[in-house]
């Protein structure tokens, strides 16, 4: 079996880790179709499971994860797929990272700082 | 809202990281239930989907994961957890990491030694 999609309506989660320094940038899910136009043009697509549909990553901010590396895990459900990241960060938010807030004293805490204006990028 | 479980069946994926050096060493889920008691225990619990409960990873090897940071993504649904890893590996097939395969030339090589015997770890 190449992936096993059978677990999650058709999906799994994949991981997105900067190769160059293992930072955890985002995780999205894919399902097949994703999964191969992901190898296929070298730029991440996740499937939007809240839009019911294909995404890739930087579509509209130009802000592509540049396939580099893909990894399965021992189950065959799970992938890790390593990036190089174009442009300052990949949240939505303004931030390198989504994972931005750590559990601490009770409460989630920013523990980052942004990287970009939001609002230069994602235009409505 | 503290994590939103609404989207999978109740679950958000937990992407396990060694704290140390930043390698992914697994993903799995957690329930409200599992999150808490990772909090209150300092050990990593997940939900196991398929055989339906809890369970503390550890606790038929001994390979405990130890919590120290627990990270959330800006939509609320997916957790890092930074870990002390006991034991040489996560893996039930006798790998450091689940993540010891990677696609390369249309098929799933192995990029990984093993790191210790499953057979002496999971006795039937």
């Amino acid at each position: 079996m190449e992936v096993n999609f059978s677990k999650t309506n058709g999906l799994v989660p994949a991981v997105i880790q900067d190769a160059a320094d293992s930072t955890v940038l985002m995780v999205g899910f894919m399902n097949q179709e994703a999964l191969d136009l992901t190898r296929e043009t070298g730029r991440v697509t996740f499937y939007s499971r809240s839009r019911d549909k294909l995404w890739t990553k930087g579509e509209t901010s130009g802000h592509y994860l540049l396939t580099k590396e893909i990894l399965v895990d021992c189950d065959e459900d799970t992938l890790v797929i390593k990036v190089e990241a174009r442009g300052p960060g990949v949240c939505h938010n303004g931030f390198r990272s989504c994972f931005y807030r750590r559990w601490e004293g009770g409460e989630w805490k920013q523990v980052d700082q942004p990287a970009y204006d939001p609002a230069s990028v994602y235009k409505s």
